[in-house]
């Protein structure tokens, strides 16, 4: 009678009938695209070739490559096995053109599925990576972190990521499979092409663990068409991603756009349940922290009728500030806010 | 028949048998001491005279001012009609000496009872504070922030903190009271006497709002009887303590000491229900988080038999970090993992 | 009989034959090329059609707009008026195709002639620039900078820049002009498109002051052709370039390649009489001066015969670190060593 | 007849007139006391007894220990065979009660004569020190720098240092003797005692090499009798003490000091031929830039009659910045300007 989607907006409206207003505003001819990647890129960039075209509604259906760009196997102990094509990493799916996107409007994402696909994961200690070793751009005269992969069994029954620690006490670790996309965003402001590893106000390698299945985000559409990209899946990391590397692996994805017109933002935004929040990205920590809660205090200003130094101090007060990575080339943080505080 | 602090302690017995190895081991004499504050401190230091003597296991009564020192009063709008002394805030009770404590020991700190002891409490925007302008370590050209206080409503019975806000859409805001101590730790490593404002190897002024009733602190001991103080009580805070004041007050509080003999520890630790924390405090942020997470590693390796590289990568998937200030001297973040990833 | 370029080179080889190695391994077929920019580019970019391809040996004569792209008259007060396209400032001359060159290689290139060549240039506090105010980057809730341009009068017979200031006690100040261009590089690694607001290891708007008429620097292919770009003169400019712009001003520029074959650098390396620096950019800047040292150790190590240890206890009791830009969006630090150390 | 200091005088006046006022403007008094060492502190602080009090005017002649409290020997190849205690390095000589210094006041500094005292020096590579490796504050999993001294002949009759690097090509390398002291300050603000690796407003372990014979410094008094000290003397050392030590030795010193009376500053300052200069100390490195300059600025101000925004254009273009240190716990960085843009 009724596909999954239609049958789950229903549910949805049962329970909250404000959805209402959301599901009569999309299009009427919203539907869903099936994309399997032919080609995946490793800039966000205006030059792309869009994958598909889609409209402001539209879901899509696709999945992404690991990290390494399948460079890694199960049997590797080391990333040197691997060969990394440094310039050919963290591979990414899309760009999807988002009809009627145009620079200066928002570009909302909600992600319906976030789902490994595979049983196996690698993490690592990657020489020049990670936040407690000397890095690429933290250089040293003394050693990198010594090369090193971990290859974690993805136990998708139990939902638990496993991995076997002969040399300690504990022997094993379970940790709660958390599926996230490390990368997510849009096309750069400027015509800039930006490495697939970098986070900047388009989003991309923002690496922030609550970018989970369910949640909503909002990024700044700065080309026409968006060119809305996404790849780097993690099933689990903890904040900071402090070693360099989450535990990468390969996913199914399907989520769902929406054009806000005329609506400018800054920085990407994300809403769950319980929050919204604010993510910003440079280095040091305490500017990307500060990128994030000034982003947080404009959006209550702008949208909420917050004063400004009233906005101030209530995030003095109750702001969550979340470390998303201190490792990629850029810092990110988020400021977050629970939705308690935002007037009907 | 039994005083409180007994049947508080049978109560737990009753819910958690292995408190009972606790309780075995502490001394038979373990004594309560009721502690008036005279005099208050404003350094941590060696030099300064114990507030009281108390052995290992003793349970101490007693309370702390607010961190204006009483300058502030709920009918100024500004900190300028407080007139500081910058030489003379955040008074400390204490300290507390410890008999038996002696450099190269560990005094493990029980937090039995947090209480704000008023119906009102100060936050502010106070000039050259705050992470998002200008402050006395990012000095800059352009003004300070402009100085205002903003004076919370202490509703204890609801247990809300409760702030009239006329000149933003909301109003008025509620947050709810969750008290705990901004500032708390021994003397100082090499005979150096720290303002109480700033945060260090021995703790002080770590803003950390996670240093709440029930649990459980360790503090590195550098000078014989450790020379406990405490002070700066929250009645509530967001992460970061980003606008540079919490909701600031005077609390009631009670806790039980306990040196452990021979444990070295580098920097202050907590333990809750859910988590072991490391705290590291420094400028730049990320090196406090390096402090914090390298110390964890440590702990890891030396309490709990992981190997290094295992440990490193364990918190790379589910470290929880936790931004505790980045206003004061020194930032202060927590690293934090979940016991679940602790060995029997 | 000879041309101007010729007679420089048989003055430098009676007082210093060394120099006819260099001469002798430059193409027979040197040749000079005049360009006259007809396009200007706003990144650095592996995509960008050539602005003329040329020769290792060849020299270039042409000339670059102001940083403002023209904006900017003299009779502006502030920088509003001059209604700036933020992602288009910054315009540089090229890119210049360099026959051979090719990923691995080096770029040599020696600025013949650095001139000023009109008789005023622009200064300014802008918005959300300047290291001493809250920027794009270390934002913040207080106000910026307020906006005023400062027009500076060239002189160029006395080489003075003239400064009127009518509220300063002191009236007026003249300050040497020692022209340098701000922005100078090759395309970027990993087929990256960056603003040329932006220094990295391609180089770009490092904005150091010693990047002055008579200096070789070196830089690192990363495509072929290696795409040269030049641009941002200044016609004198403090250390950091603290205020967010320099004395800024349209040049003429001579210059002269050369490819070094198989030679492969990190960062951008410069050269003059007395010193050999690297270069590295980042945020933050004790990074970027990390960059800049390890580079000169590796330096040291690889072209002159230094042990690693020994290199980095020269550097510790000898090294000039200068500070290029504290303003841009990665900072850059150079570390110089003097020629005096470099073995025979 | 006259004595060497009267002598001096009478030749700087005659070539220098000006100079009159100031000796007028001494004491009649001012007399030199000769202080032998008897006893040397390890940190800054309001409660060390006097090793002599003197008035404004008076001159002292001393001496300073090496860094390392002569924990290290010639013979040695390594600092562990120094057993170095962390509470008890950096010793300093005094502290000198100034008679008449109040807080508030500005204690001047004259340094009549810097010489090193002995015929050899150390540097060295100590683990967990140095800018390019994991320190105490940068904190990693990886290992900090190999231990290794190096012992440097101090050549006084060419004033050269003197290093053997037979694992290097050059195989020995000269670097002239320009000596200075790393550490020198007064008492702390707010009763703190600080140890003297720590620079800070009341300056102590700046670490610049600009510290020579011959230059004026102004010191903030924040205690009665200002309790000037002065220590770790540098045979020299390059920008920043990127390897976490100078050339270490010992030297002989002679001061001249002036107290001026209500003159408030926040930062230590530094004069000499050429320049004015101001040292602000804190991390990250970018904040010790932003305070000294700052200063410069505020400077400029109060006792130059320069209008705020005209102070920093001309800073913007004219500023020389000095890295002193990036390996003590706070970093200093000095700004500094050429006296030609000081008014009349």
């Amino acid at each position: 009678m009724f596909d999954a989607r239609t049958m789950k907006l229903i549910a949805a409206l049962l329970v909250s009938p404000a959805l209402l207003v959301l599901v009569l505003s999309l299009p009427v001819s919203a539907k869903t695209i099936t994309y399997t990647p032919q080609t995946v890129y490793f800039t966000y960039c205006y030059s792309h070739p869009p994958a598909a075209r889609i409209a402001s509604g539209d879901t899509v259906i696709t999945n992404t490559r690991d990290a390494s760009n399948d460079a890694f196997q199960p049997t590797m102990k080391t990333s040197a096995e691997g060969h990394l094509d440094l310039a050919r990493v963290n591979p990414q799916t899309g760009p999807f053109y988002v009809e009627g996107a145009e620079p200066g409007d928002t570009l909302k994402v909600h992600l319906d599925k976030v789902a490994v696909n595979r049983d196996w994961a690698w993490g690592g200690a990657l020489p020049y990576f990670g936040a407690l070793a000397p890095e690429y751009k933290t250089m040293m005269v003394t050693p990198p972190v010594q090369d090193q992969l971990f290859i974690w069994r993805l136990d998708r029954s139990r939902n638990v990521a496993v991995l076997n620690m002969p040399k300690s006490k504990i022997g094993k670790v379970e940790v709660p499979i958390r599926g996230f996309f490390g990368t997510i965003g849009t096309a750069p402001y400027g015509k800039e092409c930006i490495s697939s590893l970098v986070p900047s106000t388009h989003g991309a390698n923002m690496d922030f663990n609550e970018v989970v299945e369910g949640v909503t985000m909002y990024f700044p559409v700065f080309e026409r068409g968006a060119l809305f990209m996404i790849g780097d899946g993690h099933a689990a990391q903890g904040d900071g991603e402090i070693m360099g590397a989450a535990i990468e692996t390969s996913f199914d994805v399907q989520f769902t756009v929406e054009v806000i017109k005329g609506k400018k933002i800054n920085w990407p935004r994300l809403e769950n349940q319980q929050y919204i929040m604010s993510i910003g990205s440079t280095r040091p920590l305490i500017d990307a922290l500060r990128l994030a809660c000034s982003d947080m205090i404009n959006w209550l200003v702008t949208d909420y009728g917050y004063d400004k130094i009233d906005a101030y101090q209530l995030l003095g007060q109750t702001a969550v500030i979340k470390i998303a990575n201190v490792v990629d080339p850029q810092y990110s943080v988020a400021c977050a806010l629970d939705k308690k505080y935002l007037p009907r």
